[in-house]
Parts: structure tokens; sequence; C-alpha cells
């Protein structure tokens, strides 16, 4: 999958961060799940700086754009999101839950740009910056635990919004759907399995002439539990047979 | 939502964690999501101490055990899932993407512990930890920028984790849902099966020292494939146990 700069509509807008690793983070994550658009409003100086020149800084820190205010740096887009924890303070907006703020977004990106606003490690989103959102947007956490890491709250609403994409990221899942599936072992082949384990079981004095410990019905249903794929049952039964050949020579040691 | 230790029975195994910033943001994304129990497998020693003593560490660090092996740190869990970022080295095992990964992991949760294992920053798992898990994970990230900071990725995954549990958390789910699956095996009776297979094909000649027609690892991985169920499991030790002392004992041959 690529993502174009130019066609990339989302901005992710972070504003007064403080710490330096956590502007790092939140532009790996957005490198990760192909949001390159990042712009910090008022962030600390230092912090800006060093995250900037942080090794392994990715082409989306080089593109960061700065912004005076929030309204400046959210001008251009037609829905504006503001992620919360709620609880912190009476919120005069509706709140919904990330995945269906993400549908919203995504259904938006569409025909425009959209912004996601993180606030400060300490505060948050001041009221100011909230009444600035169409929408605000909580990630569900435990009540008793709700404030997230800035760096894990982008990764986690930027993984929401491309999961949800159905697509966006086709190169990605087609590389990791590829091999889940493999061809199934044939009945005759588990057939086979079954034949040398009860001979094995035979041989070993397992299965004894009158009082089975274990039937031969249960023996195949138990090999047919297995579902093995038809590339594992050759492996077993190559084992078996091996296994088989010595208990019939196990007279005749040597190795 | 409330979670209770006790039945929370998801286990994040953080291995050879390096960072103290890592293991800190792991415990905090465990925190918000409602998952309370941390196990680390031989971390550097230094970010151990330093994670468990940084303000505002929760109970989830407080909480953390450590296990000197990943074979250990599993060895009570019916199914073992391994974090990998594919690409990076061939893979042996099915990979599915984190929402898949997450319905199997959620449903195991009802009638067993799961444990969700997470490499080190820099190397990830190693073929001998991957060896151990039943299933791979792999968050859907883009091709270019694949690898995902440590902290991230555990929030991602326990964001997934936690949302499709419709709201409720695994540890209220696992009292109200009453098991319909049967109870899988455990690892560490896996790795009891493993080692009495291993040496029955030493026995038998299948494998020799020098030149292994299949390596230990590899064996692992199709035992762990089999999928046990705890009855199963059973069943099939006996039956290799009663092989293998057939196998060391042929010479006297009677009934």
């Amino acid at each position: 999958m690529t993502t174009r700069f130019e066609t990339d509509p989302l901005r992710v807008v972070l504003v007064r961060t403080r710490n330096p690793l956590n502007i790092g983070a939140a532009a790996r994550a957005m490198s990760n799940f192909g949001f390159l658009h990042l712009r910090v409003v008022n962030p600390y100086e230092a912090a800006f700086r060093e995250a900037r020149s942080a090794v392994g800084a990715s082409a989306v820190m080089a593109a960061a754009v700065e912004f005076p205010t929030v309204a400046a740096a959210v001008a251009d887009c037609s829905l504006v999101v503001g992620t919360t924890a709620v609880g912190r303070r009476k919120l005069q907006q509706p709140v919904e839950p990330l995945e269906s703020a993400a549908a919203l977004i995504r259904k938006r990106l569409r025909s425009g740009r959209v912004a996601l606003l993180f606030g400060s490690e300490k505060t948050g989103l001041s009221n100011r910056d909230l009444s600035l959102c169409h929408v605000l947007l909580r990630i569900p956490t435990r009540e008793e635990h709700g404030s997230m890491n800035l760096g894990q709250a982008v990764a986690v609403c930027l993984y929401e919004l491309a999961r949800g994409s159905g697509g966006a990221l086709p190169a990605a899942r087609a590389k990791a759907a590829t091999s889940t599936t493999k061809a199934s072992a044939s009945a005759e082949m588990e057939d086979r399995i079954n034949g040398a384990l009860l001979e094995a079981l035979r041989a070993s004095g397992y299965l004894k002439p009158g009082s089975s410990a274990i039937s031969e019905d249960k023996l195949r249903r138990l090999v047919r539990r297995l579902n093995l794929s038809a590339g594992d049952a050759e492996l077993w039964l190559g084992m078996l047979r091996q296994i088989l050949w010595k208990l019939h020579h196990g007279g005749q040691q040597n190795e």
C-alpha cells in the first residue's frame, strides 16, 4: 500500500504537547497506519525541536507543520474531532465512543479534511479547544483508570480508523491473510495415520485384545479431531512409521 | 466496569524488554483496558526495577511476575499468541490479522488462560519463542513502516480485545459465560507431549544427532498446531508413554 501525501485528508493535531517522546510516538503511529499529516499547536519549543531531530524521525516528523493556535490548525478542515477522557469535566458536546466516531470520520474523509485533536499530557484539551470541535471522541477505557498515554491514544485511534477502512491497507491485509488456510489432509490420509497408530498401540501393548483401553472408533475420532493439514499429516505418518518399524525390530538393536 | 484479579484470564507477557518506559507503558495500557496480569521474561534488570519504582506505577506493575523463560511464563496457558511484524523473517505458522486473532483470543478466554507475547524492541520474538505459540498475530500496519513501538502495540492489541467484548471486560465475561467449548490443553501439557514424542523419535532413529529430519522447534510447532483439548492431550500422552516404554524395553520381548 502507498499513501500519497496529497490524497491523505486526515490532520492529526497535537495541542501543547510537552514531551518530545510523545510527539515522536504519535508520528510513529501515524506512519505505521498510513496517516502522514501532523500539525502541532504551540508545543513546548524544546520538545518539538527534540522530536524533530530524534533518530528515526520519520517523514511524518519532517513534514510536520507548526501552528500558533488550534483555530488556525483546523481552519481548513470540515470536521473537527476532539479526543477526551470523559469524567474530567462537564462536557457541552455529545461524546462518541471511538468506534462510532471513527465511522463518522471515515465517512467525512471522503469529502474533505478532518482534524483529530489530542490535548496536552497534563490537561488535555481546554474548554476553548473543545468549543472548536464538532464531535468529541472517547476511547472506551476503564472508569478507574481512564486516562491514556498520549502516544498510545494516538495509536489506538489511528488503528481504529485504518481498521474500519476495509481496504485502506490492502497490501498489509493481503499479506497477513496469506497462508492462514491450508489444504486439509484427506480422509484417506487420516485413515493411514489411524492404521499406523493402531498398529503402534498394539505393538506397544497399549491396546490389548479383549480389554481395549481405547476403542478403535474412539481412536479414529481422536485422529479426526486433530484436523491435520495435508503437509502435517505427511510428517506425522512418517514419524509413526519410523516408530512402528522400531517397535517391530526392537530386538536387533543397533544405531 | 470493574475487573477482578482472580477472574482475568489474560496474561500479557513481555519478553526481554529493554526500555523501562515501554514496560511502564504496557502496564498503563493494561490498566486502561482492564487487563491486570503482567508477566515479564528475562527483562533487562535495571529496566524492570526502574519501571516498578516509577511514579504512577499502577497495580499492574506492582503485581507483575518475573519468569526466567518464555516456556515457564506460558506453562499454565492453553492458548499462546505471539505478536509479530510480518516480513521480518519467514514464519512457519499462520499469521492472523489482529481483528480475527482477537476474536479467537476472546473465545478461548472463556475456557482458560491465554498468553499474549510481545518480543523485545530490537529483535521481537525469537524463532524459539515463536515455536511456543499456537497462533501469531499481526497488527495491520503499512508495509513501508510495519514495526510498531512496543507500548503502542500493546495498547492497540488490548483495545481490540476489549472492543470486541461488547463493553464487558474479559473478567466479567469469563464469569458470566457458561463455557460450551472444551478446555484446551495447557502449554505445559503440550510440552510434556512434545518431550515424549521427541524421545520416541530419537529412540526410533527418526531423529538422529547431527542430521535431524525435523528440528525440535519444528516439532514443537507441529504439536502446537494440533490444538489439543485437555482430555485428548491426556490420551495422546498416555499412548506416547506406552510406546516409549516399549521402545526402551523392546529387547525384553514378552506380553
